[in-house]
């Protein structure tokens, strides 16, 4: 067998980051990563409560990854980590950070994988949606044409190549998915608009300790946010080749911690049988592993897709046979991050697209 | 004072009947309820577990009631209800039970307030729903005529002379309650369709022990059902006089014990502003104090409703001024259900709408 | 009837403070109160986030509030709560505010009711526990001297009388409720030690935002935390008349919003019939409204205190008759907190126990 | 590398068996196993609520496992699993099925790990717990003398030989292993008694529904139960050599899915250091990878197992040096039940401990 891969983690610290640094420890074709430190990061938030103090290892942040031999946090330099052999670097840090960062790895010649949303919008209209300048850099700029929206079951050829992979938000990962078939086949009455009622779990939010995450004002509640302005909206338009205004987007907060279910809500253009919407479906997704089509009289729940990379996709048509309603779960912290960055990964370096992550 | 109206609960055995208890209790005008054990109601399905013996008062069944002098539950006829000086009979009981009890207590001169489905609809294209025959008797068709629907920011009047009300179902009131003012300012686009994507906690699905209701199968999960085919899409129809194609409605179960949120998807015919809307809602609700209209810059949320009879509303209106979407709140033990009971026999009996109920 | 008292509360916006609202609110004999903003005090931490903002009304940080009327956050020296009749305060403040407080409002001839843990703890040995100075002052040495336990179960004549009541702590109010019987009884083999496995749910640790309290930390968590050193064991052994050793109290974080469960482990002197205890402790709590003794072959679960002020005991005694443990249950915002403060306003002022609470 | 082991599991339909089901099917060195059907199962209690209908793939009852090719209930006879070269067989089935089944098994030369009660107890005096007849027969009585406890922390040499292993119940596992180091090294007081506080999650209640595991009687909600009289308190105290009054075992059930923490509380026989104690676990536990002892300033919380095969052990020490208290953490579908199978699996045929189970 080939000499494994070397990589580096940015942003270990974090609820995806942590997921990723799980699964790539099982990946059969990776070394145990290198989790890098960021300059001035105390990770004071961890559930320890040691406010103050620098971790020197992951498991003094997360205690269940204790055991297992140690997972130590270094600081290092680009040039380092280049003589080191490392030739994948991933980001699982705030967007505007990997906007800085990233420039810096891919003028060494290191490939990268970025989680936040910093490279995923091409269009001018949504370039104020990270509050980047118009254009902050003429690499910036360059790399923003280049970044591949990895989401594999639309760009696998492109992964294959890129050099800078931008790891889609996982809302978006859910809608898109529940969509792009019907899209694709021309079914969809774009102008009678789309809508997606989206839910989420907390560690969507991330690890932040804020007053929207205490746990007495999750518990017992649910509550819509950011309707009309969610950053991810702009990602599934660009995708889904929509107008904005055809997308309605609303994402709620559900007392989980992790999990999203979008009810997703199409008029197609014509009458089609429940037989013909499957087939769309199936059509669409053959071949591809990680997008599993429910049965037609079966509903994925949220539940059912915790703690794995699938997509769950299911659907109610009308009597009418227009009204259609797609239902799409997914673990915001697997297909919705981390697991779809080792899926990434996979496409990258061309791997079986299921390694390391059953 | 007046002396205080005597009353009778069938079915307090199960959440709603607990929380009409509860609130009836503290009613100032109404006497402790008289509570009827139905024939063969064994009960078993308490939490403490005694199955096979008959309780023989309800605190056997929610020991949270005990220390307060005695429930007893009671066997008696409705000519000893009467002889009892007992004007008011709630039914919590399943529909087909309600059904054929309602009949023997209007021949008694009894009124009636039934917490199930059985007499809320009225269009011959919803005979089905429950079941019942196409017309079960003479009496059942005229009843079913006569039946006032419970919804006091809407019947108010009729409810005041009512001696059979149909106490609205919950996901019902919630949707309603976000629909009605825009519908009746004609500035809906009912052709475009309606829909509603519906959030309801557990103890909407009864107490009943059952696969879906296990906590391990509700706990960290979300799940959508019946979706084009729940009983309360023709309830919500017929109130609002829509089409029933004209309305989606998709119920999801939630996992907490109580509580709805309805997000709303509405389509306006023309542009209108927030302040427009605004003032839709406020006109309609102004004076009905068990809505509260959120200022338009916040969004009610599930919790802030629970315990309470509230149904709170808010909404977000696109910048094209046509999407607007509405969020409605309530506790579906309370305002969909049980408080709602009482806030209906407060008209009935021309007390104040909020008596009892704060 | 008399002329309602006025009163004023200091630290409304936490949960305690809400939960007194509520309650003051239904109190037929006391005026709605007055709400005390602390210098300072900018609430950051409300649900709805709007950081940065000084909040004029209670319902800006709890929209649960809205639709009463408002609930205005008010600045007021002590001598214009006097003039304007203002006997009692309420202080929901951190204790080291209370210990400043208080002494102004009782050189003011206010009377006090004191939710923190300042004026609680009487002994020497127990000074440092809140971080005072030896004795702060000599105003702060006599109050400390003349501060009531505000345990009505225990103190009421005390209570009566006192012009500052230090309501007792959550987890303590469940475990002297728990033992108080069985010692006054003189039947507990104090040398063997005795054990409080307890438990709380998250609104015990407050409103602020840390990683302690973050959804995703808690929800399917169970943590102990300040075992052998946790505050409230010092208020406990006081009360008890026990030496710190002789009790051994483990605090747990549940993953719910409230309620707490003390599992207490008891050896009894001398071989014991389950009747002889159930007599035990319900001849210590005849007439004691508030306390509920579960029937023998039962035991309360607290669920069934949720939103009540209610204390529910229960037992199971070991074959040996020696090996005794009592369940005792509460909610830690009512019977833990602002119910119990209410409880003691109504001995304060020669009230029904019962006034106000149901 | 060798050919892989052939096994089949009888129940998997239950949680236990779901879980050994995703284990076996990552295991290096085992065949994806046979899934026997019980005759008569028909096992209505999924989740999809399809009642009445006998599934053919396990995938119908958990949707989860759908897309990775197939899991079918096969009905077969023991001759028949012998023919098709299996050599072990797992039973997740109810004591009294094990009980029937498992002598069958043996007589067939099969080797056999029991995840019930069946086989556990030596003793005469628990003859009774689990209501077999006396000695139901001989062969019953041969084969409970030579069943194996299968903690392999204890018995690994044991259980590399037995043809029979009895998987220990989930709350003995995390009783046992906290206190075997200390009554190994002789430093508890046995006299002074053994309490072990013990909360689970509603996974170890079974997967069938009842008014007990209803999410509204377990969500917000604590409650103890089977004080005194829990099946599992004779199997902790044989395999630690106590008199079962020397025990006291509460047991509780928390509001989550999955995992288990006993707070232990042990009075030793002398004053000792923290390091001294500390020394004690880690000199027992070491080189056994499965027991993680925390850090002395650290506790385990039950979120840092779940999912894992650990059992995580902390432990506090009283100023007085002898009132100890263990912290024992562990997911009881894990260390608590599928992950111990396998885990005995492993050294049944001498492969490495943790195979299959990262």
């Amino acid at each position: 067998m080939a000499a494994k891969l070397k990589t580096a983690i940015f942003g270990a610290t974090g609820y995806s980051g942590l997921e990723l640094v799980r699964i790539l420890e099982r990946h059969p074709r990776v070394e145990k990563p290198v989790l890098l430190r960021r300059p001035g990061d105390s990770s004071a938030n961890s559930r320890t409560g040691d406010a103050g103090t620098t971790p020197n290892d992951l498991a003094e942040i997360f205690p269940e990854l204790s055991g297992n031999g140690g997972y130590p946090l270094r600081a290092m330099s680009w040039s380092e980590l280049k003589r080191q052999g490392i030739e994948l670097v991933f980001l699982a840090t705030p967007h505007e950070v990997s906007r800085a960062l990233v420039p810096e790895a891919i003028v060494q010649g290191l490939r990268v994988i970025d989680l936040s949303g910093a490279w995923r919008l091409k269009h001018e209209r949504h370039r104020a949606v990270y509050g980047f300048e118009d254009v902050d850099s003429a690499m910036a700029a360059m790399l923003m044409e280049r970044a591949v929206y990895g989401l594999p079951e639309l760009n696998a050829d492109c992964i294959r190549k890129a050099q800078l992979v931008a790891n889609p938000g996982c809302y978006a990962t859910s809608v898109i998915l529940a969509l792009v078939p019907l899209l694709s086949a021309g079914v969809v009455d774009r102008e009678h608009g789309i809508i997606s009622d989206s839910k989420s779990g907390v560690s969507g939010a991330g690890k932040s300790p804020t007053p929207r995450t205490h746990f007495a004002a999750v518990a017992d509640n649910l509550s819509a946010y950011s309707i009309f302005e969610h950053r991810h909206l702009g990602e599934i338009t660009e995708q889904l080749g929509l107008d904005d205004e055809q997308l309605t987007f609303t994402p709620h907060l559900l007392p989980i911690p992790r999990g999203i279910l979008s009810t997703v809500y199409v008029r197609l253009n014509r009458a089609m049988t429940v037989a013909e919407v499957d087939d769309c479906l199936r059509d669409f997704y053959a071949g591809r592993r990680w997008v599993r089509v429910f049965p037609t009289q079966k509903l994925p729940q949220l539940q059912f897709s915790l703690h794995t990379n699938y997509c769950d996709l299911g659907f109610r048509l009308a009597e009418d046979g227009q009204r259609l309603i797609m239902i799409s779960c997914l673990d915001n912290l697997m297909k919705g991050a981390a697991g779809q960055v080792v899926q990434n990964m996979n496409w990258m370096y061309g791997w079986d697209e299921g390694e390391g992550l059953h």
